[in-house]
């Protein structure tokens, strides 16, 4: 298993691509690969799954089929699935798509599968990188001042001081591949914005990272209201608290969007409100639309793992292929290692942590 | 200090106001208290603050003045003071006020003053009952399905299993008095519904509960869209996810009430839509407005304390008086012992937390 430090460079492949994961698979795979291949016309990807089906697919696909070569495998993870059953399972699209991954053949991952079984399967196939505890799974949203990174979204219910410093490390190396910023801002998620709130863990983290490297760009404790606002380009937490942050956020713009329905459908002048307001509705509804924001990243292995949502189309699909794409073309790994390793010139870890 | 137990029933004021707390203090609070006076017409309320400005601003409130008896109180706990300094002042409002339900003489206390002293002097005068380990910070807001109450938020940012189970049987007091619920509906915040998800402390926490009187009504896990979904009436938490959901949901309605804003003002069109839907609009305004929802509870002590928002108007103070009254009126914390007692006869606790 040749697993070059500058895999990402050199890989045959640009992304396997789980073929047979998520509730279109097939058919929405394909066609947001369709689009994804016209995107980056020198990707290579290597598409994983039943190579009966996916070559009659490829075959109306013009685009799709000149950047893909096909592998076969013979098995389905179901969604439903547990990650222990699915580790068992060595036939699977996702697996073959991941051992391509940890052999050296593919940069990075992109699937639309089980999330616990890609998550599991990555850790345990593709591996952590040596200079992490834990990866953490990040994600982009919108705010009042464009897109906001946040993480861990629940790879890691529980965290110690010393995880929250490395997400931010990762979280910076995030925002630069992907967002493309040069100078990112770092919050770390509290209770409240004075240096004395929290838990000792929290406070911890964020005297480490003021000692960082990226300490200039740490603006300290954020609160919850601060993810809508933007006031900062990262968000870092442990995944129990970014997991319930993220859904309750969702929920909330999702109630939103469904009492503004019974406004306009209430009555026949609310119902012509509407269509006088349409066009502006319109571009809100597409600024805030899911799947501009789909894919959620697992960072901190030896390879870029990307989980598009389960029940997206070909539009959201592509755009999980485009944050994995900006991740392999940005050298994202190398970022972080280069994170971490002045990290640790700085602050010295004093307990290492089981690997 | 006779901390009767029934105190609630017999105390010769039902609540002691603090009238010089928060930003429009204490014109809001006196206007606040004109409102509530004609809503509770037997109610009698401890004044607490400067003599000779209230009595001037009673002169002109003639329900109030009505309900009211002033005690004076020469001093006022800015909003920026630490607690540990507002704790030395004796002579605040706020502590004047607070005196008067640890002397029994009130069954409880509404201030818009600063949070972080409320909540520190109320610990230490009116004391946590003997039942709770910790008190918890709890507060109503809406949700697709009608109001939901969400407890803690935030007034502790580490918590053991057992501290949520305590705020499972308070939570469910809490809806039965305020809400006026009957059998109402308990989830536990996680990051998945299912059963192995989450940390030992959540999963031991579900344990307990399910085995309490309470079990019957505990739906299990729920995740941050049930929040604003409205699955359970009730959602438990620890203080750090509570508040940092709490702050999340609020800053995801307010983007998109700002983003609305936008959309309606952008251009001709767009305004006439907005005139044309407004009745249906203003009702969803009204519906979600916050003063609707003002009125944070610290439960578990020997009196009812409800902290009001401290910029709030006279509509906003008015329902926090609302709240605490119900609480008053419903024998809220007898509910909460009841609770307790029972809970303790089915799950003896191992280990006794330290006082």
């Amino acid at each position: 298993m040749p697993a070059s430090d500058r895999k990402g460079a050199s890989a045959p492949f640009s992304l396997a691509i789980d073929a047979m994961g998520g509730d279109h698979a097939p058919d929405a795979i394909l066609d947001g690969l369709e689009l994804a291949a016209e995107r980056h016309p020198h990707a290579r990807f290597l598409l994983v799954g039943d190579e009966v089906r996916l070559g009659a697919l490829l075959a109306m696909r013009p685009r799709a089929a000149k950047a893909c070569s096909l592998r076969h495998a013979p098995d389905v993870i179901s969604g439903d699935l547990k990650p222990t059953a699915a580790l068992r399972i060595r036939g699977s699209s996702m697996r073959v798509a991941i051992d391509a991954v940890a052999g050296g053949e593919a940069a990075g991952i992109v699937s639309a599968g089980n999330t616990g079984a890609l998550m599991a399967l990555a850790k345990i196939v593709v591996k952590t990188l040596p200079e992490i505890d834990r990866p953490a799974l990040a994600a982009i949203g919108p705010s009042a001042r464009g897109d906001v990174v946040m993480l861990d979204l629940g790879a890691n219910v529980q965290c110690d001081a010393r995880n929250l410093v490395e997400f931010a490390v990762m979280g910076d190396a995030f925002a630069r591949a992907v967002l493309g910023l040069t100078n990112p801002t770092i919050g770390l998620l509290n209770v409240g914005s004075e240096e004395l709130k929290g838990d000792e863990r929290v406070r911890q983290a964020a005297e480490t990272i003021r000692d960082s490297h990226i300490g200039t760009n740490f603006r300290g404790f954020v609160e919850g209201h601060d993810i809508a606002a933007g006031t900062v380009d990262v968000i870092v937490t442990d995944g129990f608290t970014g997991n319930v942050a993220l859904k309750t956020g969702e929920g909330a713009l999702k109630l939103m969007r469904d009492l503004l329905r019974q406004v306009f459908t209430s009555s026949v002048p609310a119902r012509m409100g509407y269509l006088l307001a349409r066009p502006a509705l319109d571009r809100l509804r597409e600024w805030m639309d899911p799947r501009r924001y789909n894919g959620a990243v697992l960072i901190g292995l030896n390879g870029v793992v990307v989980k598009s949502h389960g029940g997206t189309d070909a539009l959201g699909f592509a755009h999980a292929v485009d944050v994995a794409m900006d991740m392999v073309t940005h050298r994202f790994n190398e970022n972080i290692r280069e994170g971490l390793a002045r990290l640790s010139a700085a602050t010295p870890r004093e307990t290492p942590a089981p690997r």
